[in-house]
């Protein structure tokens, strides 16, 4: 029984974490909020993380990577403006030393320090901007600080973003909340993505970072919005057990309300990143259901939902469902064309492969709305996905001409 | 020894090949070119094709993919304005009452007949608007009709496109020439594409397959412009003889000269195709070198040469090399970061994975030109292979969101 109920704070809702955020110019047109963003634990805490599979990896993913082996962190030191990615070994010097001042003026190992990084590629960290920062960020850490650190990680986000909930765990309410930023080159298997997740329940390392892998599969890793994959994705839980609820055991019921409560966080911010995709106007749901297995229903989904012209098509209102069928025959799912339906929301689009009995209008007026599904039936088996994504407007290639 | 000179006439050029269009206002909101073109060889010929491998095939695909088993044709039916795709069985009987009539009318058997068409997918041809033209198409069929056939079948192109060669075989002089259509839709493994190339040359079937099958992959397998492939895509070979020249035999020294000309003639109208991509503005050769193998080279090139992000920046003259470098990371190709050189012309920009000593400024200049070269050396084994593209600009879009 879901017991779920929305909370405010985010990184703050659980208990023991505290959140900062300033300003220190990295961006050189910046746009005025904060670049810069702490969040930390009062206790000591575990630490789980999924990060991006790019083969170049920006240098913090590369040091959060070898830092969360101990399965332990207590801080995380967030920047926009800058991913610190294709910057060599200077790059990953000064992620260190980031990490290692932070640790310093927190009193804690710098294993204990995750870093992650957002923004242009291929230019040093400012570091003469960031290092006298960093002691007003530790000074000013606060309950309150979530949403100011939310803002600090945004790049093109147009708001904040962040989500919380609170359930009971033996009769004792627990926390979880999160923040997250997105924007351009979303896709599977993350993006220009990053995502911090806090908790005060109690859970083992590997229930956590088991938690933590289905939470992101079933989230972010269905959304889309350019097909492009970044160098430096990452999602982050830290979980402190500050709540004093009994400890969540793997396979437990207590183990399904918190992944239950991942999800449900994970999944509102996933919708959050996609509704504000760069220069994007649509929300679309594209289900696949009936193919040969979840792979291929994956494959034909992701060839629909990436289609550069299915997308200029729905932001112009044009219900030209050819394109769908199209993007299916390149994918590498199976299909059959005489056996495919198409389904736009309600309405028959498609039935056996040729046009559907719904009317063009009626279609029409469905692609003009803001959000809308897409269900294709491939009528082969059980297969089984759902991508998330967006149109591509002309103010997509505006915005994304810059850097 | 090449001795390939350029010569006129497109379809027309070589010996006993004939072409006409007529206007029959297929396409709902006309342009006022003609829609309806035809072919024909006055001989007996030899016939060869490489189609869409995409699994929604158009009626007019599946129907020469059967009429091509017998190796000869010699006439081909084209139509722009309707794909005859997503048509199901109306769709095929259209398609085969096309090939029946114009075989009819020129004293054929129809299978001796192939079709081809273009436009938009999903709807029914309208047979009552072309069946009444077939016959004037058949009396005006002139050797100098290829120009009109050319612009029959464009859809979004903005010009026809032709290509022709003269060549000596056996010290007697040889024709092959072609046209092609392109614009939308253009990528590796075709797209909606349609190319008819015609020969005096005489040849052996299963040379003429080869040829074809490697001139192809040498050129129109190589561009991409959204990286969505056709239900319709079509290159047609064929071969009557007229020149009465030696027969070019298989790995002869006259079967490399043939195939020469071939490559020339695939790969100028592969070209002209890219750099007339709707709503295009620039024309980039993505060239990897280096790779593992040939395989990953493609992947790579491919993974540059279709990223959306990097399509805007280069429409917006950025030479926002880090989205190369991530559209790198997430291929299906082996790279070692630190092992990365790419050059734009000639200019280092990125040497072992960061920024090389090439200004901002003198890349921005190149970004800014109308073509470059990106090269990228993997530095890990010999694999080499060029993708063509385009940027993406907000015409592309805008030109796209309608049908």
């Amino acid at each position: 029984m879901s017991n779920l109920k929305r909370v405010k704070g985010g990184v703050c809702a659980a208990r023991g974490f505290l959140a900062s955020a300033t300003y220190c110019g990295i961006r050189p047109l910046n746009r005025g909020h904060a670049d810069l963003a702490m969040v930390y634990s009062q206790y000591s805490s575990l630490a789980a993380g999924v990060f991006t599979t790019n083969q170049v990896k920006a240098a913090p993913v590369k040091l959060s990577i070898e830092h969360i082996r101990s399965r332990t962190a207590r801080a995380v030191i967030l920047n926009s403006g800058n991913a610190n990615a294709c910057t060599g070994d200077q790059g990953y010097r000064d992620a260190l030393l980031l990490v290692e001042e932070t640790a310093h003026l927190l009193g804690l190992r710098r294993q204990q320090v995750l870093a992650c990084s957002t923004g242009c590629i291929g230019i040093p960290l400012p570091m003469e901007k960031i290092r006298p920062r960093l002691k007003s960020l530790v000074q000013t850490l606060s309950q309150t600080g979530n949403q100011a650190a939310a803002q600090a990680i945004m790049t093109s986000d147009t708001h904040p973003k962040e989500a919380a909930r609170e359930l009971q765990i033996g009769g004792i309410p627990v926390r979880l909340g999160g923040m997250a930023k997105g924007a351009g080159m979303i896709d599977p298997n993350m993006a220009t993505m990053l995502c911090v997740v806090t908790t005060d329940i109690a859970v083992s390392s590997p229930s956590l970072l088991k938690a933590l892998r289905k939470a992101v599969g079933d989230s972010f890793n269905h959304i889309t919005v350019d097909g492009c994959m970044s160098t430096n994705d990452t999602v982050i839980i830290l979980a402190n057990g500050a709540a004093r609820a009994p400890l969540v055991r793997p396979n437990s019921a207590e183990f399904t309300l918190f992944l239950e409560a991942l999800c449900s966080v994970c999944k509102e911010l996933a919708e959050m990143i996609v509704l504000d995709g760069e220069g994007t106007s649509k929300f679309i749901e594209v289900e696949v259901q009936g193919a040969r297995n979840n792979v291929e229903a994956r494959s034909a989904a992701e060839s629909v939902a990436n289609s550069i012209l299915l997308k200029c098509a729905w932001a112009g209102n044009n219900p030209s469902w050819g394109r769908i069928m199209d993007a299916l025959g390149y994918s590498s799912a199976r299909i059959q064309e005489e056996r495919v339906d198409i389904f736009l929301n309600q309405l028959p689009m498609v039935i056996g492969g040729v046009a559907g009995p719904a009317s063009f209008s009626s279609l029409g007026r469905v692609i003009a709305s803001e959000a809308f599904r897409v269900s294709i039936h491939l009528n082969l088996g059980n297969g089984y996905y759902m991508a998330l994504t967006t149109d591509l407007t002309e103010e997509y290639v505006r915005l994304n001409s810059k850097d």
